[in-house]
């Protein structure tokens, strides 16, 4: 081994120059999600082998996050450019085993760390550019937690908008069962030499001490525009249930291999 | 006129393009602030005609801001990319005619409408790369509002980093001085036709509806970093006072002219 | 004037913090150019007062240009963080007192020295995302200089695609007329104390040592998409004239009053 | 496997949303390289079980690239922003097995497609900002390619700047060895379940279709910068040896694995 270290590459000697460190990752933010119906069949043409549609086939959410992510001695925050990054994702509501889960067709995030985090994990992330309403304690250019107050998102990737999304909170509300359901994620390493084998994994997620904190609920707008190169317009609405705006944490520790080989 | 309308440049039909739409301009935001004492020489050095040094006259401020911007119907705030920018600058305590006002010597923002809507009040600001700890209501990779927390910015221009600065919370406590004193700028345009003269504009803000919240106050860390192109540190700390964390919210309507040509 | 000097903001003792340098500025860079016809009554209502439209009304040219920008001692080649910027800009055929001129109704770059740079000679620029196909001097991931080889250019801002171009190489061909047609420019500074009056001149560049290089002449497709925030597609092609590439070097040294308070 | 296709994540029926298309890919770029001497203890601490100090054992190189990318159709040349990246490595020299071979201990690009294109061969990439000096047909904010004329590239990540390189031309010369050796990579996908293994391999790249072009030698300046989360200063300089630039282009079509979980 020679003594190189690393989480993950880059290795050195002291395994510093990593570009993720090993877990546990702890993670705080605020989440703006829209709760939609999408075509029950399109859910179903993005389940691999092994996940059913859920109890209600064409339920998904459009999640945007904006998020600080730490590891135990929280010195990221200490130089938040290490530490924030945006993210906007496609959740569809599916079961393994007859267990509710979540599985994730589609995710951008906008900073090197998270994207690499993120594959290792099996979320499907790019990058994009995300845009998330924010919340201030004073002011007029900003929405409150009251009723009829109003926040928005948007993501674009390769200098194309994909999605905007508006919410008018109505009222405090228990969380969204997508928000808190656990996460079914495809690990893909393609294999180099030809003569080898993809690593293909089908996982789950050991998220830990989850926190969900002043929840809002209300109507919503969720549009999704077409790409010549991304497709998540398949997945389009095609009947909006709710908005929500909520705080969110929890610590994300490893996780648990489900199948191998599972598209 | 033929017709051609904006408060900025680009001019069309409808006045519809302009980089910037006409006051009034609503702001709310989180601020990060360290009070400091830097050489009263530089200071002088960086004081126009008809200002003088405050009473304490080596007092400055670092300033970092997480903000989001709006004209009156709020419509940026539903597409949060016109919206939201970040900030950092440098306040100098300094009087003219005798009233205490801020001098701000270098700004830098992180968006264009942030950019030319600073530069028409006199704001010199560049485009950075601001770096600021968020606060959000649960989880680990976040500080609270208490005791001991700490947050942080940071700011970066062309590919190098300038500033660090770093708070740990000690008490709620009052605004600081040099967050809410009128800040005096120097307007200026050069002249394009060298047969004509430079349009310079010593001015002061119209800030009105100033909002000050959440106000923390603690010990604080500060560092300038030499630029070849940068002059930042010419007013680096030689004492920290204290750090500040607050929320901030202001309108701004138009200014008014104190005397022409002055630097 | 207390020795703070400067081009333009931020002003300093030694004027080295200036955001821009004074002039003369030279610029050296690649240019992808599509000819076209848009509406003559549109480009009429983008023209300001004592401009009219050219001999073929409608004609227009989209073009798109990757630049480095420099300074007598050559000094920000060896910083290229400092030199290089991607512009796109319209160009509208007109004349001013009879002679051929050209407009630039909307203009975006991708720095901020560029941006104010621009803003001082009357350029009505925003901060977009430019990308154009490079020319490499081998392999297969780049297109020659030859018969059927294709580029292709796109602008967004906003995180909104705003324009698509493509060209198809035909022939070598002389420079087209409205590269190198003197620019006709309004500079607009608004009043920020409103009992004062907004500076607004009608100015023409000084452009020098024009050289145009490797012109190659073709086939194009141009697409303006709409946009909320954008009146681009006011100007959009009804028909596409001819594509061109080619080397472009300019140095600009100053301008020319045409009048005052023109829109 | 329920029709989930893609080279890499996100999967979808049709495989056109995986971030990076499968081999092979076509590159053609520009390169600034500086070949230099860094401490031999360093190299070999940073060489993996398998690899030797080259005969010369410091020898080194610092690599800046602008380039294109694309796959068989070209596609991508016609969307640039898909493209199109910068990059900048460190390369060390080493042999395996007693062919002399070249190690990257640490490589950064701006584009996420060519992160993780990265990644699967095993160059441990980053994102960073990466600036270098164009060079263009005509005009005086541009270096020639002549005896006397000086490029510059310049590395960055998360807002620190990290390297900085600056050439002077002297003559046209030969390619540099270590710009054509192939070079040896650890890939590297740690384990998401803990009582499974990463995946760690030693592979060799399969670059076929080498061009070189343009080739000048000169003397060359390098500089590596602290910073407190990059180790790349434990491989700063002792003596420069020489600065090149030229234009290189190649074909990745799949690598070769020489040894399992080899770091």
């Amino acid at each position: 081994m020679n003594g190189l270290q690393g989480y993950t590459l880059p290795f050195s000697p002291t395994g510093n120059s990593s570009l993720v460190p090993p877990p546990p990752w702890h993670f705080s933010g605020d989440v703006l999600m829209v709760e939609y119906r999408t075509d029950p069949e399109a859910v179903k043409a993005f389940l691999p082998e092994g996940l059913e549609p859920g109890e209600d086939p064409g339920r998904a959410a459009a999640i945007f996050g904006d998020w600080q992510s730490a590891t135990d001695d929280g010195s990221e925050l200490l130089d938040p450019v290490r530490s924030q990054y945006k993210e906007f994702y496609v959740a569809l509501s599916c079961t393994w085993q007859g267990k509710p889960m979540v599985r994730s067709p589609f995710c951008w995030v906008d900073r090197d760390f998270s994207l690499v985090r993120g594959l290792i994990q099996g979320y499907p992330k790019k990058l994009g550019s995300i845009w998330i309403t924010k919340q201030f304690a004073v002011g007029r250019a900003t929405p409150g937690l009251a009723p009829g107050e109003r926040f928005a998102g948007s993501l674009a990737a390769g200098d194309r908008r994909l999605v905007e999304a508006r919410i008018t909170l109505e009222s405090p509300a228990e969380a969204p069962a997508l928000a808190s359901a656990p996460l079914v994620h495809t690990r893909h390493f393609p294999a180099w030499d030809q003569s080898e084998s993809d690593l293909t994994e089908l996982v789950t997620g050991g998220s830990e001490d989850l926190r969900i904190a002043n929840v809002w609920r209300g109507d919503a707008e969720l549009e999704f525009f077409d790409s010549p190169y991304e497709e998540l317009s398949l997945l389009a609405p095609v009947e909006i249930l709710a908005g929500y705006r909520f705080s969110f944490a929890e610590t994300i520790t490893g996780g648990r291999l489900l199948a191998r080989n599972g598209r």
